[in-house]
């Protein structure tokens, strides 16, 4: 392949792909389950811009802001591509103050000039599922059901549930810092981080040790009742209203009947700026890396809604390097959420719409996904074509093209998938290994006799020497169409009755995850 | 609204826009449309970065190249946003040697930092929808099926097909230069013109003439037989394969029964480098604009594929002013494509790929789609829920918040769209009100005496007074699922039945679109 005409490397840019073939029909099936699931739950749809103009994202993200792609500027407003989708849905709440309400659902790319490692799923241009519901409601309630959606799209999958941090005592405006010093626990030992929340950011040492004793404890229900036997905890008004949500929340997850799936972790990375109330992530068995360290800490690789900022150590790859095959990156949380009750006010001014969402890691599931599929009994194929129209004759065959196409016509017609050879005087044998390579199920055979008894021959690809229905059968053209809708039919429904069908096949990839370990081994994400 | 916290303004980028409501559905019924006829035919989806590397685009699209969005320069490689998906397509192919044919469409965004129209679909990010069919085949074979493809999401539509500019006799190396000439018919009189091919670029005047003579020709098979008898024409070998490849797609045309949709019409505006053969454009009643000066020509506004640069005039309005007012500015065409046999090997070096394609302008075909949809008889509606669980009772009631939850999870193992309200005691009016404004057709409501029977009733939404089952019915909780399902199963067959199924109304609105007539008005479309 000549390329010495180029003066650069043929590519997409650092962190992109192109997604082709199989890969695209897997992609999609995930799209279509989490779609119909968010559905069922009565969300509609918007879609914004992918370049929002660039005061809007500005203040929203905390130090990962160094990772926003900006537009250059070339005369008129200044923008930057979209982060998330969260704050793009923000600012529509902000602009249409006549919507107080709404579960919307929003399917999209979204852009960081992150360190990526492409085959494990963490990528510059990443595409973002995400589901929110906007509005004054009772406490708890939509909180619950945006778990219960998790589960819904990730089947038997295991959630974890990163606790409330206001529970631990710690003052509203020290949240933050404090956050990003529990953080460190991933590398330090806990004698320096709380060094480093006393000393440092003056935190009492009671509240320190209380978040000590906390970030170890996992479960559900049980914790809620050691916490309800700390004196220290029913002493705190407001750590007792934080314990009565948890209890309402609890409740509400075992209407729903998702209680078991959920582990509550009071051990949290909160990395944007922009939660204000519980938020939970979503690991499977690659979440983490393959070896590393073992710690008590889960694998806080929050990409969606809480991605960590790339960190140049020493050691450090370049920026730009792929980390795919770096052993101390996992693929990370696959979906990831919390309340923002405070956002939409950033932007319009008073008026404040209480929010809760999630988002799902889409090319992380995907990645996990199609490692899981059976490649060898994998029956997905790339196109949906139900019919190849061939032709084949002898000496002097003409190719029969434009037969070929009145047959295909009359196919489409009936919306019946089908292809024909683009050639003039294609080799049957050209034909027969395209229709088999493209998994194909029927051929329709024209033969230079029988169309001029104006009949064609239909065969059900892939039968075996001696079948009684190798060669097909020959039907008249007014029979054709009710003879291959007849076959498809039976044949949808042989592939229903087993269990080889490709959606079915995807889709149960994708709900194999599981929860890992709870002792599992984690690793730094931010290298 | 209290702004004063916000020191810009609050909107989307210029030429930019949210999606929502029922435009979010009319526009997935339409995408929905235009995939399933790209399956039919066998295409497989790709999808590429939504930007590029700069140098990927450079030279590859004119005058136009000034168009299109750079991203930022902060560190690493230069980047660009798409401008269409024909390029990505092509760079693809040269990165992908081992393939050397496919059918692929790709439905996503494009960036062209053009003057915009909002209501009419002309806008600075709008989404491509784009068919193309790669490698060497037999003359006008896959052409003829891109022609099919279009008439297949029209329907009864019409096209104008752009004709062979070469049967002209214009040597290859003047037929940009001749081309740009052709398109100023729009503004100038035809001794003008003729004088700049002449004079400027060195037509021979013989030439210049048979392009005025064939610029005014409209028809099908007729044009090609006053062509044949012409000497000019068949003393030219290269006319006259010009001549045989028309004949070959006619014949084509008619045995995929599509030839009465499609016109030919030999005055044809090539804006784009990459164009090598024959060129198509759809165009409807609202691609004109509404009133301005009569012309033999029709409006060359091309979107798509071949959109115009803004041409800043005297009396044009601001570059970033939107147009829609603009009486001279009408929708454009709805879709556009043609022949691109050399892009790929612009990136290739020597290796060649000929291609042909179509592009659909999704956001046009939508706002004509719009404009025709009866809003008062209208059946779309904003989500799917099949089902709104709801609860009633007197004095001290609880709002069985719980119990509407287990009945929602209920409908949800099933499949079953189902909704209910967030409050932990809500009024059933509002309930009610909710139900109705989103269309939701059923409602399950709990009264507290019937929940402790194990029972709920069933009550379809919108019956008069008077309708027997005006107050519904009641079941038991095990016979929930199967009493909605049925219900819903029967609304479904009588929907289908009748003809206000919100699918058809969309694709029937689609499908109204006619060629306008052919001594239509037109207008300059660059201003």
């Amino acid at each position: 392949m000549g390329k010495d005409k180029l003066s650069y490397q043929l590519k997409t840019p650092k962190g992109t792909k192109d997604w082709e073939g199989i890969d695209m029909v897997i992609r999609d099936q995930i799209f279509n389950t989490i779609t119909s699931v968010f559905k069922r739950h009565g969300a509609v749809t918007i879609d914004t811009p992918v370049f929002e103009l660039r005061q809007i994202l500005s203040g929203k993200y905390g130090e990962d802001s160094k990772l926003i792609y900006d537009l250059a500027d070339q005369g008129g407003e200044l923008c930057s591509l979209r982060y998330d989708l969260t704050v793009p849905f923000a600012r529509w709440l902000a602009m249409n103050p006549s919507i107080q309400s709404i579960k919307r659902y929003h399917i999209a790319k979204v852009y960081r000039r992150d360190q990526p490692a492409m085959t494990k799923g963490r990528m510059r241009e990443f595409y973002q599922c995400d589901f929110d519901v906007a509005g004054a409601y009772d406490r708890m309630v939509p909180d619950a059901e945006i778990i219960r959606i998790v589960c819904e799209v990730f089947g038997k999958g295991g959630l974890v549930l990163d606790g409330i941090f206001e529970v631990c005592g710690v003052p509203k405006e020290k949240i933050r810092t404090i956050s990003s010093a529990v953080d460190k626990l991933d590398k330090l030992p806990w004698e320096e981080v709380k060094k480093e929340m006393v000393e440092e950011k003056g935190l009492s040492e009671e509240v320190a040790d209380k978040i000590w004793e906390f970030v170890q404890m996992r479960g559900a229900r049980d914790i809620l009742d050691t916490l309800r036997q700390d004196p220290r905890v029913t002493s705190n008004e407001s750590l007792i209203s934080g314990l009565q949500d948890m209890d309402l929340l609890f409740t509400y997850l075992e209407a729903f009947d998702v209680l078991p799936h959920v582990e509550f972790n009071l051990s949290l990375a909160r990395g944007l700026d922009y939660y204000t109330g519980v938020i939970y992530e979503v690991v499977t068995e690659g979440s983490a890396p393959p070896s590393t360290t073992s710690t008590k800490k889960p694998p806080s690789t929050n990409h969606n809604h809480n991605p960590k900022p790339p960190r140049k150590e020493k050691s450090a790859p370049e920026f730009d390097e792929d980390r795919s095959n770096d052993p101390s990156v996992g693929v990370g949380s696959i979906a990831a959420g919390g309340r923002y009750d405070e956002l939409v006010g950033m932007f319009s001014g008073k008026a404040q719409i209480p929010c809760v969402g999630i988002s799902f890691g889409v090319d992380r599931i995907f990645s996990i996904t199609k490692s899981r599929l059976n490649t060898t009994t994998s029956t997905l194929r790339p196109t949906e074509v139900d019919v190849y129209v061939m032709a084949f004759g002898g000496k002097g065959f003409t190719g029969l093209l434009k037969e070929r196409m009145q047959v295909a016509k009359t196919l489409w017609d009936a919306g019946i998938k089908a292809e024909f050879s683009y050639k003039e005087k294609p080799k049957l044998g050209a034909q027969f290994k395209k229709a088999e390579e493209s998994g194909i199920p029927f051929a329709v055979i024209l033969g230079e006799e029988e169309v001029g008894r104006g009949e064609v021959r239909v065969k059900e690809m892939g039968l075996e020497e001696g079948h009684g229905e190798k060669d097909g059968v020959v039907v008249k053209m007014e029979g054709l169409v009710g003879e291959v809708r007849g076959r498809l039919e039976r044949k949808r429904r042989e592939r229903e009755g087993g269990d080889g069908d490709g959606e079915g096949e995807v889709v149960d990839s994708m709900r194999e995850l599981k929860v890992e370990d709870r002792e599992r081994k984690t690793g730094d994400d931010g290298v």
